[in-house]
């Protein structure tokens, strides 16, 4: 299968890590998002809505959606679990974190570091203060428990862990049982980071017009 | 089972339309999120992050994520295929839905119904062009095709129905192959539309407040 990704996307990250955890092989293709590689009619074809990541299997339809690839990597292995309830809240912090949590801290980190937004900008207070709301939310879910959903490390613990751990690039501080969590995330077997910073051509006088601030 | 609900969210209205396809039996608890009743602390025990809807099961946690409530719902049954990379496509609409659709469109058509926007402004006219550019890429994937995943009607079709068919409320124009396939679904046997305007109190003078603009 193929990854069409962007190195420094969180949620392609999120693919990535699932990808090495389950140590499934794969062929990476690279895709610069600011010099306008999602833009062309090819990719199109991959994923019409032009976001990456986009997992094309060796047979069968394209698949973006990061938290889609998560469940379908992790379909009948340990990161995600068989017991209904359990599957359920898997699927609600994939939710939340795309819904909520993504807008919010990965959505201010990447206005913050590209120069899209100043830090005092209003539209920049009114990401942080939902994202310091839904980093206490989180750690005090955390709180008391080892990983997201009580059946142990999962897709949702990689889902948050992409973008929570850079927070503080954003100027977020977190929570202890925020720490705490992302040392017992890095700690497991399988566990890698290539993450890479935003390139210069991300800044909006360098690149595509791609995202509005 | 117990459903928290706000009659007026799209997002709440899912649930309920997957409810009705199943025939399944549930008690409705009504929710008034414009008075305050999602920031008490009974509420935060069912969803910390304060959202509708939340599905209480008579055993075990809340659910929360009107995404993974219609997972969790629609296992095992015709609304979401068994086969892998069929399943992962109802995925990737569900998540399509709530990363991009529900701000571009019910985000919209929020602001614009409670005077929190006029349709002039720079920010409704942003989210009416990424409204637009969406509803013809959710046309041009519907066109040949009768649902959004090829094994036919599922959750994926719940999700999108419930923003998309009021989308005109905000001014978009629906595309063709988008208003045939809303005739598609309700024409299913079981759908129904309960789905309610916003009240009065939902106008940001009325509220407490909750949403920005």
């Amino acid at each position: 299968m193929r990854l069409f990704d962007y190195h420094a996307s969180g949620n392609c990250y999120k693919v990535r890590l699932a990808l090495a955890e389950l140590s499934v092989p794969y062929e990476r293709v690279p895709v610069d998002i600011f010099a306008g590689e999602t833009l062309t009619d090819e990719f199109a074809q991959l994923n019409p809505s032009r976001t990456t990541p986009v997992l094309v299997p060796d047979a069968g339809s394209p698949l973006p959606e990061s938290g889609a690839i998560l469940l379908h990597l992790a379909e009948g292995t340990p990161l995600l679990p068989d017991e209904p309830a359990d599957r359920a809240q898997v699927y609600r912090w994939l939710f939340f974190e795309q819904a909520e949590l993504m807008p919010a801290i990965a959505g201010l980190r990447f206005r913050l570091l590209t120069g899209r937004l100043e830090p005092d900008a209003p539209a920049a207070q009114r990401r942080r203060r939902a994202g310091d709301d839904l980093l206490g939310l989180v750690a005090d879910h955390l709180t008391g428990s080892e990983f997201l959903v009580r059946t142990g490390y999962s897709v949702a613990d990689i889902a948050l862990y992409a973008y929570v751990h850079v927070a503080p690039d954003a100027g977020f501080t977190l929570p202890d049982a925020v720490r705490t969590w992302i040392e017992r995330v890095e700690a497991q077997p399988g566990f890698m980071n290539d993450l890479e910073p935003y390139p210069p051509n991300a800044r909006p006088d360098a690149s595509v017009s791609i995202y509005d601030a």
